[in-house]
């Protein structure tokens, strides 16, 4: 598929850009058109998936990744079509010093505290070694592809202890729910690049965290009957939010 | 504002753009930065209002107008801001005929059921006669900005009977409904231009109906602090769909 015309200059630092929405993703909606070497022309940090659900995308400094389901980080080759990816230019505007330890949940918190506003999607960087972290990755489905959150039942979750890395993903405001993961998204992949996955949890300690405000949403929809025809519900991604926690 | 990157030329046909979101217009965030200058880049088609809520915007071959409170199409000049348009270059993809006579309620479910998805946003273009056009328009409003909800209460409501003119607007799919008006929304100018209006009901009869699908949604975020402190509560935009209707 062409995408609406964007050139690598014109875009802007400000633009998250997505293919497909969360709620198409969360029916069932596995294969997409667009290809890792058009999603370069609008972003070189994000996340998501690649076709057929076969696990968990992480693009970080303009290489893409992808973790399997046993948890092993694959670079994604430019040909190869995604279903759901939400990438951006990331550039560091704001670091926020998370003090003391705290799990996932709390962690969530004490930024929501120390963003500037809850009204507009946040890219965030996360890098550091971490006393624990527990990823998830799903396995590759086959049509007629069941609703994700059947998919996540056979998800292979991932203990890390002591691991160094990068945390990479959005914050993305309420009023965005049938189109992103509501709130928190980040997934995370290991220094050497190895090991990876959807972060379902896990202990921070004194982090730094880098933040990048976006101004600038554009969604690319699937042409595809498989889009068309997909029972999107009505579009609430309740369901959705159990699915990505 | 600059906006991202967009030129006149490289704007796809398929693009729907808008700047902030129904959400942040519920809430009360009625000045924007977007100049109608700036808006005609992504479009020559749509709807909306301007900053203060100063009546309702349509966007029609390239001229946009405001029907203030007083019922009457103005010319919007290029330096006028908008705090909420939705804007497309329409193209006339598909023509559905509705047979027989209709109220506005009828009208949606009976396009509803001839729409070849529900999942894609749609611009719509109705040119025609009308027996009967129930419109609105809101009165500008002075800041401390009270909620939409509470400035449509002063909603100037005008019947028009056998009016010729053309209907412009959108139908956007449930899972965008904190960003835009969920379901159909449409706009009404006479054919002098000279009357229109926010669409509330009508008597409808063997009309055509131009539509045009949208498969690219880009969402410009105000970067202002009346946008970045406002209450979007929940985003779920239930109660503008009271306000719309
Ligand atoms: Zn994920
Ligand atoms: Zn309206």
């Amino acid at each position: 598929v062409v995408l609406p015309g964007r050139t690598q200059q014109n875009i802007s630092f400000d633009s998250l850009f997505q293919t497909s929405t969360i709620s198409a993703l969360a029916a069932g909606v596995y294969d997409g058109e667009t290809t890792f070497k058009e999603l370069k022309n609008y972003g070189n940090f994000g996340l998501g998936t690649v076709n057929a659900l076969d696990g968990e995308m992480i693009g970080l400094d303009g290489k893409f990744y992808q973790v399997k389901s046993d948890g092993i980080a694959y670079s994604i080759p430019d040909s190869t079509k995604t279903s759901f990816a939400v990438v951006t230019f990331f550039k560091s505007e704001k670091r926020i010093h998370l003090e003391g330890t705290m799990n996932y949940q709390q962690m969530q918190q004490s930024l929501d505290r120390q963003l500037p506003t809850k009204n507009s999607p946040y890219a965030i960087r996360i890098q550091g070694t971490f006393p624990y972290l527990k990823v998830r990755s799903v396995p590759k489905q086959t049509p007629p592809y069941r609703p994700l959150v059947d998919a996540v039942k056979d998800q292979s979750i991932f203990e890390l202890k002591n691991v160094k890395g990068v945390l990479v993903g959005f914050r993305t405001p309420n009023y965005m729910q049938g189109i992103n993961v509501n709130g928190y998204h980040l997934h995370f992949l290991t220094e050497n690049r190895k090991i990876g996955g959807h972060l379902l949890d896990g202990k921070f300690q004194n982090d730094q965290v880098e933040i990048d405000t976006k101004s600038d949403v554009q969604i690319a929809l699937p042409k595809t009957t498989q889009f068309e025809q997909a029972d999107l519900g009505d579009g609430k991604a309740a369901e959705v939010n159990k699915i990505e926690r």
